[in-house]
């Protein structure tokens, strides 16, 4: 495995730690400024759409996030690559309440700026699944 | 506009007439064999999944296919390219029925292989949406 790609794979990481601790600014910062998220059934997600979200939940009462990605392949190109992961992700309202369960694909395009990974253009395909009848 | 970024918008256009026209071996001649195909809510299908359904459908009662690819941001890095577009099928069932139209996003991964450019990886985020209650 090339550095690129053990580089890659720590940003991953980066990204499920930071989200699960509910460290937007940390998020923030693992993304380009032109980042573009492309959702199904949702309207295209800019950086300042993802910060305003994400601060906005994180300022109430942040469920529980918990995920695991899954990398099928990372292709680095120079400094520009691409990934495709399956994703499941978890959250968990607080104080109690249903636990929702969602999985899938996501093809993600990354740019090296600055000797720095970055996401830039993020696809992501999860759908709900049958969750395991958690109650909380 | 450079010369790959033309061939790539060739290909999109070639994609969709062959898709029309039920051309199924002209579709498969666009993408490598190794290709991937990513969508929501289904599993990974890969060229020979790909081909089988086509030719199921192709072989059958086949509906009539129409769409739109608006293309939004094309990226090239020497013999790859990744593209994001702005998608919208309409699919009609042969004698009559209810016309389903799905739109969203994809974003694709290209390989210029033998000096042409193929798919390598389509992340598919179409979902229904509602149709113009066309009787049919």
């Amino acid at each position: 495995m090339g550095r690129d790609e053990q580089e890659i794979r720590q940003l991953v990481a980066t990204w499920m730690s930071a989200t699960k601790a509910g460290d937007v600014e940390k998020v923030l910062s693992l993304m380009s400024e032109d980042v573009v998220f492309l959702v199904t059934g949702q309207p295209v997600m800019r950086k300042t759409d993802f910060a305003a979200a994400a601060r906005a939940q994180a300022s109430g009462n942040a469920p529980h996030f918990d995920g695991t990605s899954d990398i099928q392949e990372i292709r680095v190109f120079r400094d520009w690559a691409f990934m495709w992961t399956r994703l499941k992700v978890v959250v968990t309202p607080q104080g109690g309440g249903k636990t929702i369960t969602r999985a899938g694909h996501t093809l993600t395009i990354l740019q090296k700026l600055n000797g720095k990974w970055v996401l830039a253009r993020d696809a992501n395909m999860l759908a709900p699944v049958a969750s395991d009848d958690v109650t909380t």
